[in-house]
């Protein structure tokens, strides 16, 4: 019997729950603090749903499709969660702005390697109903917060808008069609900038134009200064114009939290719903790929909705935040258990009094393990120091004749002895909830 | 374009979250306070780890079951949180007890009904290590708990063991596989005892035995007194008293408790692997069927890990917990976001200011939204007011000059103003976090 899960799927014990459990509501508070709320849609959506959505590979490659054995329609599972929710909102119409958050699971057939699963989590905010820089800059804002909350101090957020490389291509390189050559340029991380060039005479760009487009997206550009130059290169190009526009007014109500951006034309991301501005959050200590990512995408909702409505959002790579933080020691996997206190039985007549006060100790909110397998006072022991418990309640014959118990605290190696009807006050001073 | 969910999926609104979010972490502080421990299996599992753990309706007819694409190996989305626990622990052999818990969906092929879903969630809480009644009492005294701290009242733990039903059909009724009978037996509440008779003759039973099985199980039992009785009746037979002594010693240790639960012949539980004590929770003002259930499962583990571990757990229905919730007026679902203010620019000019009081307030807690689309002060105040946001912060030419904020408090019409460097002490004193 094969025991490990399907290739690129994991089990998560405790130990490691204990910290998703952390890092998952920290970012929650985060989203709620900007005034985002929950949604939840099923993993299995209709086919249809998704097809077209994302891009060729996506679809062919990489997506969990399968057949209902009963109604022989086409399902899949989901492939992120932005694509659920445009279907979602277009079901329900709910008030504009329409602002969700979502935390769940997504799946896509990649090779699996170190960071990169079959099944893993998104953390999603998204904001419908604004066409408004004010909505992409307060999801910027709030993943500044979110980082700095997590405790990420030397990141960037790399930001760019398709419509500023889609008016230089068309200016410059006479391109028309230009999804391709984005998905080319989101392939740089990977392949490099030898591989990109392959990828673009691959799709047929002649080697002058490949050459100067790698010259535009290999520049450095200054989030401020640089930005605005650009709109002076190219006066009378309208998507160049929109685009940077659009983007000064994201960095200007950033404020002081503008020092976290970058303008990389470089930038493109590699889903075909995007129109304006994409971003991407990336840590500049260690080498993971993009910790998060997103972007505007004002035609996606109309494919569902019938109606236009403009939208723009973010994504956070739940287990990239959690290996990166493990990796730079932010985050540690000490804790194997939330229980705070074992109740040692040290003979069986003590059973029914431990019985007894961990009752009284869990309806006044502790987390409490007692005895279940009749075991000795070694064997229990050896248990509750082995899961971590900090504090370990002694109860013997000694305890049941004098009614006092012992506190043993296992940090520190001290013991306390409490009068029964104390105890709860003196746990209480130990144990803040 | 198809925009409802599948057939038995359903989407989840912000209203719906709110109180989803309250019954699940109302159910996990419970399960903490008994030292359980979270844990995470993957949603699907090779097919396999599911087969022959069920029962033939289940696996023939109620699991989504389909072929990996690539690999072409057989998956199933996972029927139950039991059977990936077992495999999770032969895998992993954690330390004992292994006492952990899970709230995740489950998937189930069945009939889409009212209360029926085919994606639906469940809250286990399981014991791996103990074949004691202190690990199956624990989990009533927790399901006791959890239910009072939802709010139930009138419930009634239904309590049997299978051990008490197989002594007594194997020495009144010389039955030998008494698995089909289970079967039977598990759909009273559905089919009536004209029902079960039905089926109990389609197995092959005569009509002797058919009678006197339905007079042993329609008896009304007590607790504490006929369950002793049953011992006296059948004095040699030693699966009715291991059976009864191990009832008897569970409701002991439940001590007051022990008024929540019933002595009931009648329940066996659907799923084959049960092995001794087995319950369900049922609530007495209305017909919903059982919120909770479970038992013990002695052989299940075996199966995965080659060794014999005994284990017990309970598993609660978090749709059943929340309609039957609903319907007893005891959950409500009237807020419709977390948002506790909403900040209104009575002018573009004022949209700065609102921006950096937003993120004032942001910095300490509070869930905040501001004006996103350039609305007028009337269109924020129809949202503010649509959506049920508590407090209203307005900030317009005359805030800006005093430097004076007006807040106003949806639910007593009161208007209050603060000096702009009081506002979070006057925002501390009326939300209480």
């Amino acid at each position: 019997m094969r025991l490990k899960p399907p290739s690129g799927f994991r089990d998560f014990e405790p130990r490691d729950m204990i910290l998703r459990k952390r890092v998952i509501s920290t970012l929650e508070n985060i989203f709620l603090r900007y005034g985002f709320d929950p949604i939840e849609t099923p993993v299995i959506e209709h086919w249809e749903v998704f097809e077209g959505k994302y891009g060729e590979e996506a679809e062919t490659k990489l997506m969990y499709r399968f057949k209902d054995p009963w109604s022989d329609k086409w399902f899949a599972l989901r492939f992120d969660l932005t694509v659920p929710m445009a279907r979602f909102f277009s079901l329900k119409r709910p008030s504009l702005p329409f602002k969700r958050y979502h935390i769940g699971r997504v799946w896509r057939h990649e090779r699996p390697q170190k960071g990169r699963y079959r099944e893993f989590w998104q953390a999603d905010v998204d904001t419908v109903g604004s066409p408004y820089p004010e909505a992409d800059a307060e999801l910027l804002d709030l993943s500044i917060n979110a980082m700095l909350k997590l405790g990420f101090r030397n990141f960037v957020i790399k930001l760019n808008d398709r419509r500023v490389l889609k008016g230089i291509f068309e200016e410059e390189l006479a391109l028309s069609n230009v999804i391709e050559v984005y998905r080319a340029i989101d392939k740089l991380d990977k392949i490099g900038y030898e591989g990109v060039k392959t990828e673009l005479r691959k799709i047929g760009l002649n080697e002058e134009t490949v050459n100067k487009l790698l010259e535009i997206i290999s520049k450095e550009y200054d989030v401020e200064k640089n930005i605005i130059d650009l709109v002076d290169q190219f006066p009378k190009n309208k998507n160049v114009r929109d685009g940077i526009n659009h983007l000064s007014s994201i960095i200007e109500y950033l404020g002081s939290n503008k020092k976290y951006v970058t303008f990389s034309l470089n930038l493109v991301r590699g889903l075909d719903y995007y129109t304006g501005p994409v971003w991407e959050i990336i840590l500049k200590d260690i080498q993971i790929g993009s910790v998060a990512g997103g972007g505007r995408y004002d035609n996606l909702i109309e494919k569902y909705a019938g109606a236009s409505y403009p939208a723009t959002g973010i994504s956070f790579g739940v287990e990239r935040l959690i290996d990166a933080g493990k990796q730079l020691g932010l985050f540690k996997t000490e804790k194997s258990t939330f229980t705070e206190i074992y109740i040692i039985s040290m003979t069986p007549k003590a059973y029914k009094m431990a019985w007894s006060i961990a009752r009284e100790l869990r309806d006044n909110g502790f987390f409490v393990q007692i005895d279940l397998m009749r075991r000795s006072e070694r064997k229990q022991r050896e248990y509750a120091s082995k899961k971590g418990i900090p504090l370990t309640i002694i109860i013997g014959e000694k305890e049941l004749s004098t009614n006092e118990i012992t506190i043993y605290l296992r940090e520190t190696g001290e013991r306390i002895t409490a009068k029964r009807k104390e105890l709860i006050n003196v746990l209480k001073a130990r144990i803040k909830k």
